[in-house]
């Protein structure tokens, strides 16, 4: 495998198994058999997390003078989501299997209708003459010897082999049945499109069967609880399944601390929640996530398209500044029609996952629905007054939202590879090697002592462990051959490991080794430029 | 006023109006009327609160070599909670008044009978003869002629006048009851405390008549949700009220990533909720929280009460360390006869909070109390093999837990002052000042050219301001004389700011006036010496 080895090419299967061995991705109480849709970041994982948002953070709030932060609770008052539209509208439609028990989302269960042509019965021997003497029957002619039929409906849950596994079950129905003729290519569909009457033919996924699936009915995706002492419907809160509510809610506070002028952004980072039935793919969906999102409040005679356009491109070189490659981003323009009718625009920023070209950071116009939507429901305007025209008016928004945990999940699967090296020995040998950016990886430095029982380099290597510690995340390691040191911070993604050898202490200009993770290029270096160079790449 | 203003001089009030007026901090959902118990950060309120949790990971986490951190799910899988005990105990006793529908937590409701002694009324007549004859009487033939009934009980709610507010309505019960005599000093006691005879005669806080308060009974705090699609008992999850379980069913993951030995310790910071009854003192106690906890194991034969005494030092040094006076830090040591019985002692951390003394960082000594409940719930031994003595142990922990809200509280009432400062012309003005340590700060620097129409002196600003936002949160501000910008800048705790003048161009040396906050003293400073100080000063 060559160095450029291409992240499309890691599976899963890789990125889980590292992800443990090495402490970044826990199953969340994993000793209880685990907990569907719920995970855990490790010693290494809860490092990379942070500096994903450390980074979002610093790029996004403290190094722009037009975006502020925010911090909201994530039980919010009831009304702040009857008022936003999810109490009512954020549901994904359910399909309940009433002999197991099993719940699917109806847009991820497939179904197709199984057509079957073959030569009408009564007409087999006719046929037959025809093709004797006239060798191809031409299409027009042919069609009135043959009908074709609905034999029956197949299943499957949404997956890479959904297609696939359709055409098996249909293949499997027709020997079953013991249908002759050819399966007519069929029209994938998914429980949302089905007729009322095809609904009792198609058969459960659980079961084989049909007969048990029930119509879809709309399921609301907020976690509930209660609030205080009482149980009843007065006390029921949700639990924010986005975080962009607590910008729109909090306009009006914003606005009055004074640092604002439009257009200004407001910028959040925190966890959200939403119940879903079939969480998958590792943590791309799962229920408990944190996002990133931000509210650019603009004029509302501003050039919106312009606005969007800009955060696209903002979005997208932001993605490439922490290292995600330029071969695994697409973006993806939503239909007009199918966005809610206030929206203007939706792109997403798309990341070529293993298992798919998915959603990994939405960009939408979205008009100013929320803030009046807030307005009608709490009785309060939020509008700004403009001082050239001398009008209130309703801020416009342009909203980026980004999960931190796709992020995170699009970095390991972008920086995961398994080269071919040669030692100096001449032995091939296999390494994992995590290509992270110096901005975002776990640990920074590495610092290895040549020798573990020669006090006169480890106490030299721990002096700069020291120094490099006050601001980096770093790691000191005397345990091994230096080659299976080297290895180990490979696979966590250490750009850089500094080796404090026999040059160090015996040669004038005390330079230790440097050695970069993806070359593997060693190379003498200063203290002082071992400091710039981090301070360059580290920001 | 001092310059030294002592900070147990602030009201609540002030801090609250601050918080609001300069965006530290907003009531959740305000323009719903707020919801109580839960709170929102607001731009300067999320810079401080990140950078609290950021001094506390980057000391307790990255400068440390015995410390890893962790991020482990809010839901977790609903027998940790099980397990660790809180679906049986994590109750607060709560008393309902069944007039009002009003509930209350037991341990805040306080009542006390009301005794008067008097005169018995068959002997006035005497007592008048020996009062007149023998002018003072001896107490044991006092005693004789006077009686002590209980007129009644009074109750009110928990405050910094609870006592107060009782002796109040005992004179006035004493006046409407139309009794003569004295009010016999007497005891305040909570609703735990009552005896179940007493709880008829205990007025409602809510009503002032008795008859309407039911016994305590037990109200578990955790937030309870449904996860998946049934809403059935099969499903029912809780929100975390505490991190500090994440560690303790991680711990085998974690040791198996094989970057620890004993002793270490794992740290997380994360949210916590807990269903608190009465949610107060601002976000002092609150029903959304974030904690910062550390586990740090231990040998099971390890000195724990040195360990324990060791945490407790580097807790109290820390607080120091971001700012708080040794003057509002005490300790309290719980008495060993109240903890749970696996604990070998709990030692707090307390502040002076204008609301009086409170529990700041607990520091606790827990035993092997926790890993053993999970290795017998989950059959999952969470053992470690000792290489010395060829024996498997459960490691003992100790455990700091603090809450990243009731810092931020601490911190804003040690560093809010309000002194009288003359200014040039001699006119005597207020000015209110944070004295933020420069490591919370949530801007470090102004940076203010002196006239806003002199491009020389504003490019020159812009130039400085571009190049220390790359890495600090920095401030740039050109509205108004200097004096009024000084003035915002004190207000929101920024150490330093920097002033371009007309000598930083025309005289040789580029050189800014530095203006320190507390001292309000300035001198001249050099970027590159700008940029050493912020190093020192902000790390």
């Amino acid at each position: 495998m060559s160095e450029s080895a291409a992240p499309a090419e890691v599976s899963m299967d890789a990125i889980v198994a590292l992800s443990k061995r090495r402490g970044f991705i826990f199953q969340s109480s994993e000793i209880y058999n685990g907990f569907n849709g719920f995970f855990d970041y490790g010693p290494l994982g809860s490092e990379l997390k942070k500096n994903i948002r450390d980074c979002w953070w610093d790029d996004m709030v403290r190094r722009r003078d037009d975006v502020v932060g925010l911090e909201t609770s994530i039980i919010m008052h009831p009304k702040v989501w009857e008022a936003s539209g999810h109490v009512d509208g954020f549901t994904d439609p359910l399909v309940d299997c009433k002999a197991s028990k099993q719940r699917y989302r109806a847009d991820q269960l497939f179904f197709a209708a199984v057509e079957v042509t073959a030569l009408k019965a009564d007409l087999e021997l006719e046929y037959a003459d025809l093709v004797k003497h006239h060798g191809t029957v031409p299409p027009s002619v042919r069609e009135k010897y043959f009908e074709t039929k609905t034999i029956g409906y197949v299943s499957a849950l949404e997956s890479e082999r959904t297609a696939q596994e359709l055409d098996e079950k249909a293949r499997e129905l027709k020997r079953k049945l013991g249908v002759r003729g050819e399966i007519f290519g069929f029209k994938m569909r998914d429980m949302t499109e089905a007729a009322p009457e095809e609904i009792a033919l198609i058969p459960s996924p659980a079961t084989g069967e049909p007969g048990s699936l029930t119509p879809p009915r709309s399921f609301n995706m907020m976690f509930q609880t209660n609030v205080g002492a009482m149980t009843d419907g007065s006390s029921v809160a949700y639990l924010r399944p986005e975080t962009a509510q607590g910008m729109f809610v909090d306009f009006k506070s914003v606005v009055d601390t004074g640092r604002v002028k439009l257009p200004f952004g407001i910028a959040q980072i925190g966890k959200s929640f939403r119940n879903e039935i079939t969480p998958r793919n590792f943590i791309f969906r799962s229920r408990e996530f944190e996002q990133m999102e931000m509210e650019y409040f603009i004029h509302e005679d501003a050039d919106w398209a312009q606005a969007h356009q800009d955060w696209i491109q903002w979005c997208w070189d932001w993605l490439r500044s922490i290292g995600l490659p330029e071969s695994h981003l697409s973006l993806f323009e939503h239909e007009k029609a199918k966005l809610a009718f206030y929206s203007r625009g939706t792109t997403d920023i798309m990341f070529k996952y293993p298992f798919g070209v998915q959603e990994l950071w939405g960009i939408a116009a979205r008009g100013n629905y929320d803030l009046t939507q807030h307005a009608k429901a709490s009785g309060k305007p939020q509008d700004i007054f403009d001082e050239a025209t001398k009008k209130k008016f309703v801020p416009h928004v342009i909203e980026p939202a980004v999960g931190v945990d796709r992020i995170l999940l699009a970095v390991l699967c972008a920086a995961y590879a398994e080269e071919q090296v040669t030692d100096e020995k001449g032995n091939t040998e296999t390494r994992t090697v995590l290509r992270l950016s110096p901005r975002i990886a776990p640990v920074k430095v590495a610092v290895l002592p040549l020798l573990k029982n020669k006090e006169v380099l480890t106490d030299r290597a721990k002096a700069l462990y020291k120094k490099l510690q006050r601001r980096y995340a770093v790691f000191y390691d005397e345990a091994g051959a230096i080659g299976r040191r080297y290895r180990r911070q490979d696979e966590i993604g250490t750009p850089w490991c500094v080796t404090i050898d026999f040059d160090t202490i015996e040669k004038e200009g005390d330079t230790f080794t440097l050695r970069e993770r993806d070359s593997m290029a060693q190379r003498r270096i200063t203290e002082q430029e071992l400091f710039q160079l981090l301070d360059e790449a580290v920001y």
